[in-house]
């Protein structure tokens, strides 16, 4: 995620080696499941599926891929049925004269078939080529067998000669693909939706999350397969209704909590290869957030442990958000501390930023009160200062809307973020909502789940249940119908070609904060 | 080698296992020796080099390449100091923020410095691209040892980053080139050289020698990395000058004999990985030479062992070639079985086959002299046959020049086998060969140096050792004033910048059968 890259080499981290060894206690075991390609496919043009492709079964059976010989330039796609993580592995021999030069085989791993005709020399945008998924193998004596050493996130798998010699091809055998995960399909509760329509999104979801449950909450498995805050948050609530896998929401918790910076601060994500690193990414939102996890956790485990070893990180996150509080209530955030909210930097972030902390607020008082907190007079007041500013200013009663003090703004990010608050009352919060999507829908401008997520929860806590429904159809069955095996990282429903990157090869089509019908429908309609 | 492919798939494959194990049993320990690069280098443009490029010192020192960190399309070259074979390891961090996408790293070696600027993408000759020398490597954590499993021949090695990201760069430390030959400089005699040309060609010649004596005598270590019979016979003899491995002629002598088809033919040339295969490509003078191969070995050892084992094998090719002699001693070649004597396909090469068959049978007669041959007077009279027939119809005595009967056609080639077979007397040997000088010097439209070698050493056959030394001077002294390490697998004086490919990235900068200075320099002029 974040469309601006930070640089903060100066600073200066704590390692909390107790909270640490916690992290690393919860590693978990990674599950791994063969699994064979079904089909040969064919890329087709196809207006109706994402950006103008489909891939269709080849007329050649899957069982004669040993008689699909290749020479230079000629390839084949192999479709796994399904979006996977793991390891690919392939046995290979030569056909015809003795093999009298090396074989150079390029292999190209796609989420989606958009990816398969896109050519990675084409591409120049600012995210590191290195995340598209393609290989160049040279092998000097055949027959072997071709063991990939890294990790790929896909469902279809195309090679290519690059090539052989005028006296030979390859022929390949038993493709093999180890699907990994810590978790497994037969963890999910029994749980049955009527609504077809929901029960793919729900199954889609489920399969997105399972996809990015690895040795952390992972971001997505192509990219940028890391541990971010804002998709844990979603994550580990999408977990609690399915896989329920509670060690690695606690190994993630201790993974922010035993690294932060010398003023307390958390990053926005850390990485664990080759060892524990913290990024030095900040973002004021996601350091927030961290108090909501907690919370969420507390509320859904009862683990008190937990609670006490990591509520001093997230006391340190609220007490650093609220020196940014001014007197009347008013949140003033700083350049070097911004808000995430969402990828957009179209709309005015302020009032949604000051929702955030509410939001995050009221969810560590939660805590406070049961750490026996001193200081809780203290936050409780600033809870009220904010909640009071929030309704006096940024609430313009004429419209109905929330707005953005500066300019008086009106945004959905706004509408939404301070109704997740409960800054109002359950029937001015309808209300709002109803304004909102008189004025505001169709929804456009907004590109991620992340955000999509935050506007249909905001409608069914405004008991606008049917409309909640109604957008998650329009919105996650929309990328079921353009063909998705998991849901992904981007989409805009008004500009089904978008890209944040200018190419499909680097984004990432399973990714983490795009799960959360699985959180949704079970919590929301059962 | 070979301009054209055979393809013979039906040929049905002897395998003579005693034969074959004692070409196991001979199979030399890999010596590795530890090369540190000595620059970092830039490529320049400068025709007076090969291809017009040469790669001069950078301005920055190798002890500080740590230091050169490398981002996005970034890249830098390492200079060997000479050409090398063997396997390369690097280690690699990342400098600045902590590594947020995987490396993806470019590593191209090169033996010249034209191949650097040479675009693979361009590659469209009829040779497997699976030669060129380059590799895409991603890394997904650093701090790593990069350790490549291939062998490379090279002098240059280019590491280009094709992407690290916004937030960090690529440090590179300790490059190591393990290089591997059969042999150490250490095994060659004293041998003292005043003329500092021919020191530096024969120095050169030696260094070739080495780096293609690996588990066969290879063709070329970039490429076709394998034994072939017309380069194994001017190896061998450079070999009896220079490191006198006597066990790697033998086993590459058993390899041949090992492997014969039904009709008794050897296989140009042979593979021996995943385990030892024959080549299903046939030439006329390459099998004929095994005879000759033998020979040489026979009378340099004395070993009547090897003898009496390959007799048979030699005597089979001999037998083979005799069918196509028709009673008045004329050659008559057939398309399935061709003569290679020089790539060049422009000229007829029916009297030099004449000729080979000859310089071929002498040296069978005096194998099959110590063998007790029972059929030695067929082959007498074979080998008077031919000779009378090549001095009374192929013999031009107006021109003064070999003739081909078809056409009249006069060229070097047949000039060169005729005096290298000894039809003639040495009195017209000589004549021959200043004639030959006197209307086709300077040389054009010859590209390899294997068939300049059988020129020069046919005029100091003909006692013409000042002109022999010209040529060998003008030649191989050529390529070093072009900045060859080790000599070519092709050269055209008269057009510095051939490629028998088209591009430099697929030829062969070490090539076996340009060593011969390392013979011929001992032989005839010490």
């Amino acid at each position: 995620m974040a469309f601006t890259f930070q640089i903060n080499n100066d600073v200066v981290w704590n390692h909390d080696e107790k909270l640490l060894k916690k992290a690393i206690t919860n590693t978990p075991k990674i599950l791994k499941t063969l699994v064979k390609p079904i089909a040969l496919g064919i890329v087709e043009k196809d207006d109706q599926y994402l950006n103008g492709y489909k891939v269709v079964p080849s007329s050649q059976s899957i069982e004669k891929l040993p008689e699909q010989t290749l020479g230079r330039d000629e390839s084949l796609i192999l479709d796994l049925g399904n979006h996977y993580v793991g390891t690919f592995n392939i046995s290979i021999d030569s056909v015809g004269s003795p093999m009298d030069a090396p074989l150079y085989l390029k292999m190209k791993f796609a989420e989606v078939p958009a990816e398969l005709p896109a050519n990675a020399a084409d591409y120049d945008g600012w995210l590191s080529r290195s995340w598209i998924q393609e290989e160049y193998v040279h092998i000097d004596v055949l027959p072997a067998v071709l063991e990939l050493p890294r990790r790929y996130s896909c469902r279809y798998i195309e090679l290519t000669v690059i090539d052989s010699s005028p006296k030979w091809k390859a022929s390949f055998s038993n493709p093999e693909f180890l699907a990994e995960s810590c978790v497994s399909m037969s963890q999910l509760p029994e749980f049955d939706i009527t609504d077809e329509e929901l029960k793919t999104i729900y199954d889609t979801s489920v399969k997105t999350l399972l996809d990015c449950m690895q040795e952390v909450f992972e971001d997505g498995p192509k990219r940028d397969r890391r541990l971010w805050i804002g998709d844990l948050r979603l994550q580990a609530l999408a977990n609690y209704y399915t896989f329920n896998d509670l060690s690695l929401v606690k190994r993630c918790l201790y993974l922010f909590g035993g690294m932060t910076t010398d003023e307390g601060k958390i990053p926005a994500n850390v990485f664990t290869a080759p060892n524990l690193i913290p990024d030095d990414t900040f973002l004021f939102d996601y350091s927030l957030f961290f108090a909501a996890i907690l919370s969420d956790f507390v509320e859904h485990t009862g683990d008190t442990g937990v609670l006490e070893d990591l509520y001093s990180v997230a006391k340190k996150q609220i007490d650093y958000a609220k020196n940014l509080v001014d007197s009347e209530g008013r949140l003033q955030l700083t350049e070097d501390y911004p808000v995430f909210i969402d990828w957009s930097n179209e709309f005015n972030k302020e009032t949604a930023g000051q929702a955030v902390f509410i939001y995050s607020l009221k969810r560590f008082i939660s805590l406070a009160e049961k750490m026996g907190e001193e200081e809780l007079p203290e936050y409780r007041d600033l809870l009220d200062r904010m909640i009071a500013f929030s309704r006096q200013t940024l609430f313009d009663k004429a419209a109905g809307q929330f707005i953005v003090e500066e300019n008086g703004e009106i945004n959905t990010a706004s509408q939404v973020w301070m109704v997740l608050a409960e800054v109002m009352t359950p029937e001015e919060n309808k209300k709002i909502m109803q304004e909102m999507i008189r004025t505001q829908f169709p929804i456009t401008g907004i590109a991620t789940p992340y955000m999509y997520h935050h506007i249909v929860e905001a409608l069914f806590v405004a008991d606008l249940q049917e409309e909640a429904v109604q957008l998650m159809k329009d919105y996650w069955g929309k990328m079921i119908s353009l063909g998705a095996d998991t849901f992904w990282e981007a989409f805009k429903p008004e500009e089904q070609d978008f890209s944040p990157y200018g190419s499909p090869i680097v984004s990432s089509y399973c990714h983490a904060w795009s799960c959360t019908p699985a959180y949704l429908i079970p919590k929301y309609l059962s």
